[in-house]
């Protein structure tokens, strides 16, 4: 049986003027129309938003391109999971029985777009300064654990660094593919490291920036994983 | 000469309390450290935020695809530098030397990048609910214009009004390759546009299919890459 949505929003310590806002928003597309892909769309945007600006606070003395590698550490699809599983949102999402069965509730994705709809929700039922305020107590352990050096420094270097604190070998980054006209050609990279048998592809205008994106994605499928 | 930071934040009906903020806000990083880029990335988010917000408002019928599509029509490098341009920041930029006499006061990404700055130093000296009225009232008209009809289209259609609206020639579809038995062709189509050196290839059970599943992917590209 699904848990009433009343129980979570009192364990969020959320409140709400219209709690068919709140219901909404934990009501996934498998249940047809009136689903929570459009609350999905607001919270996402807030989100954006306020992890934005108190990143710029926090560290004044990041660059533009070091806050959006910060922000990108935060909000993304399996950091929103893991704070949507600390709070247990998984029991109380309102999905069809082809989910249901599929065991949906576990899914990152699902997880991820719920806890971003909920965000929605609360923007539209109190405001932005309320939503704003929710919004950072939720990530108030993730953003106090952020280390700004760790930021700023592409992402090749801290992959390489990473790997000797590791004492292993150093990354391989493999020409996957070329493609496009000699003056607009795309690079496909994959990189391979010793941590684990995944590898990583990244694309780029160049084979520098395309080894760089194979990185990034290797950094952030490490981060998920140790999570 | 440079024209005054006060003639320009005037002419936008601004007053800023902190008027440095303003002055930083059309500082390019060829002038050196202290530069535009941090408050182009807060304002980045909140412009996102501010639209993603009116549009919910604004489009209730409308599902998450045609809001993030809207969405992107309104918040990308042209959009912006045209808004630059009606309020002639390009005359008020604090660039280096070398800009200046390459014309980077005339360029897309200058111009754009400047009025995202504007709106950070404004979200930063007067809150978030100063800056959400201003730049709705910057984009009124670019909101009003707005049909919704334009974004529940067919991705081809919609691809080939955003290369038209941009004065740019039109997409190109090649055929990649064509695989499986007669009856059960699967087609692969690669789509070319002047906007971005990135191609997008789609596939489909008809070669009409494996072009809209390429424009598709190409305006998923744009969208992502403007965000």
């Amino acid at each position: 049986m699904i848990k009433k949505p009343e129980t979570l929003a009192g364990k969020l310590g959320l409140t709400f003027n219209d709690p068919n806002l709140f219901a909404m928003a934990l009501t996934h597309r498998s249940m047809g129309a009136r689903n929570n892909e459009r609350l999905e769309y607001l919270g996402d945007s807030v989100l954006g938003f306020v992890i934005a600006q108190k990143l710029y606070e926090l560290f004044p003395e990041a660059g533009e391109g070091a806050l959006s590698r910060l922000r990108a550490s935060l909000v993304n699809q399996n950091s929103l999971a893991e704070v949507a599983r600390q709070h247990n949102i998984g029991d109380y999402l309102i999905l069809g029985s082809g989910e249901l069965k599929s065991g949906g509730f576990r899914r990152d994705s699902i997880l991820s777009d719920a806890l971003e709809a909920i965000m929605g929700a609360l923007l539209k039922d109190q405001g932005v300064d309320v939503c704003q305020q929710w919004i950072l107590r939720l990530f108030d352990d993730k953003l106090a654990a952020l280390k700004v050096d760790d930021w700023t420094k592409d992402p090749k270097t801290r992959l390489q660094e990473l790997m000797q604190a590791s004492r292993k070998p150093l990354p391989v980054y493999e020409l996957v593919s070329m493609s496009g006209a000699d003056h607009a050609q795309t690079f496909e990279v994959k990189c391979t490291i010793a941590l684990t048998p995944e590898t990583r592809n990244g694309v780029g205008i160049s084979r520098k920036k395309a080894e760089q994106a194979a990185a990034e994605n290797m950094l952030n499928f490490l981060q998920s994983r140790d999570k």
